[in-house]
């Protein structure tokens, strides 16, 4: 069962950065100091999403890589995408604290 | 100088799988056999994009890494878009080599 609206927004006020977009999807865009600093982002988040054998739709904008999120079989956001989408900030955080 | 419609459509009937968009883009869609793949491939992307100083619109869906170039400072396809283009392709047949 996917969370419901509430337990979406509920989830989203404790993960920063993140906003619900068209009511299925969960989206964070993250910016860097250099192109080849969001390559390295993206090649963290691949090795988190193999781990999870979920996958976000990634775009990679120059300086700017957006994730998004969702569990197409279960309809909408589930637990998985809000654990995941954790990881990921936690992965920019601590590539932050490098630069 | 931007190249003109003709001279962008005798580029591409050379450059394998990519297409104009909205008269201003040139665009590949790459499937790979895993997800993985795709992320060594985008790797690649990466490092010619550098090399060139010139960086494509990247969107990663799972096994499918499309890509977008253009010129914007001239406001158009240039042939380093053609270029660049090329050489995303040489890359793409060279890793296709070893699956």
């Amino acid at each position: 069962m996917p969370f419901t609206l509430e337990e979406i927004e509920a989830h989203l006020e404790r993960l920063e950065g993140w906003e619900l977009e068209e009511g299925r999807w969960i989206v964070r865009k993250y910016v860097f100091s250099s192109f080849m600093r969001g390559i390295a982002f993206v090649d963290e988040v691949a090795g988190i999403s193999e781990a999870f054998n979920h996958h976000p739709f990634i775009t990679i904008d120059y300086k700017t890589v957006t994730l998004r999120l969702t569990s197409w079989d279960e309809g909408g956001i589930t637990a998985v995408d809000i654990k995941e989408a954790q990881q990921y900030n936690e992965a920019f955080e601590h590539m932050r604290s490098e630069d």
